[in-house]
């Protein structure tokens, strides 16, 4: 039996601000870090090892990984990196506070936005400094990969093949038993969605409560069996309505 | 031009207590954690952008470069990890305090443990708890590898094949521009004695300041051109007399 653990980084500042992130690289906040090592005891306290840890070019999630892992006593563990499992980039909403844009747009609209599988927000501009094409990080994409927009669906469509094609085959060749995806509210999504099938309608409301290990298990041909949520359920119900409700005015 | 800094690990929490650590797993001291932001603020005000860094399998050294690339804003970039930077195994003596040691063997003696070329401290036996064997992390390690002792040639031994078969390789491979090793006192003597062909004699008693960035300067054909420290000359010769001082009663 194989167990994949996906993590959703930490409350993040502009989580706290509650402005729209997407690819915008903010760090986390106090909350997120101790949400990051409660998570890390948690996985101890179950008993994981893991062989190899995933994680996104933003650094919420490296370093909601990096607590987790030296709680556990990890560090030494491969970690590979990848924007695929960015977040889902929001366009010209990256910076905007989502209660204002609620108030002004409306909560349908913004809704829409957040929530929507195909629709994706307005485009930054070619010229924009938020334009992921001006960072780095990013020098390697073609300009087909870069986006300056995305739906959940432009996510699945590039979250998903890195599962497929990079994850899967490296456990299956490595035979590793346990590994964690330490990723974003969106890249999970297109992940899960993946894994249990769930439908474009109802994948949008699916709300990652953050730095909660969310147990997949396996059988050796790597087919789904069992997913389950580790920590108390009160709590993570909590957690969950809390991500629900940022959209609200 | 491409450049390698090599950085040791800030302060580790037996560093403090004087112990002789090796491959003991400690953790960094607060004193260490500040040292490596400075470090990392030192390569950051030089224009430093890395392209890949490397590390051991030791948590100070691994916990040394987060510090860095998060300071550096270089959390995205890619890490990889091998025991073969290891510090260097010191058998029988890891966990005792090099004081106590010194006052028992005298300080000849201990100079000699430390700081000989060829001459190993006494081996673990193979059923210590300390036998590397015991810790699933060096599993993909034969027999031969698995060290019970090590001297410095020991160390340079298993280091500078990294060096050459791994890290060169890449630098050319990639075209990387900028690399960063974060290491241990003896894996990094190891290289240096490699890259600027030190002898056997000189090469112990080189005493690389903690948290440092060492630079050096490559043609294109990686041909070391020029190597020098990074940060302020007196703190840079403060750090390096307390190193050498540490075997003294």
């Amino acid at each position: 039996m194989k167990r994949v653990v996906l993590l959703r980084h930490g409350e993040s500042v502009w989580n706290k601000e509650n402005r729209f992130t997407g690819w915008t690289d903010v760090d986390l906040s106090e909350t997120g870090v101790k949400e990051a090592i409660e998570g890390g005891k948690t996985l101890k306290n179950n008993g994981f090892i893991f062989d190899k840890a995933y994680t996104s070019y933003l650094k919420r999630a490296v370093k909601t990984l990096n607590q987790v892992l030296d709680i556990m006593d990890l560090d030494w563990i491969p970690v590979a990196k990848s924007w695929r499992l960015n977040e889902k980039h929001y366009g010209m909403l990256q910076g905007l506070n989502k209660t204002e844009t609620a108030a002004k747009y409306g909560e349908d609209q913004v809704k829409i936005w957040r929530r929507s599988y195909d629709i994706a927000p307005a485009p930054l501009e070619a010229g924009d400094s938020r334009n992921p094409r001006t960072d780095v990080r990013y020098n390697s994409l073609t300009d087909k990969e870069i986006p300056l927009t995305e739906s959940l669906l432009d996510t699945v469509n590039r979250a998903v093949p890195y599962w497929e094609n990079v994850i899967v085959p490296e456990i299956k060749q490595n035979n590793y038993n346990q590994i964690i995806i330490a990723a974003h509210g969106n890249s999970l999504r297109a992940i899960i969605k993946f894994l249990k099938n769930i439908s474009d309608e109802e994948i949008v409301s699916l709300n990652l409560p953050t730095a909660v290990p969310y147990v997949f298990e396996f059988d050796d041909n790597m087919k789904p069996v069992k997913d389950y949520f580790l920590g108390d359920p009160e709590e993570i119900k909590r957690k969950m309505d809390a991500v629900a409700n940022q959209g609200k005015k």
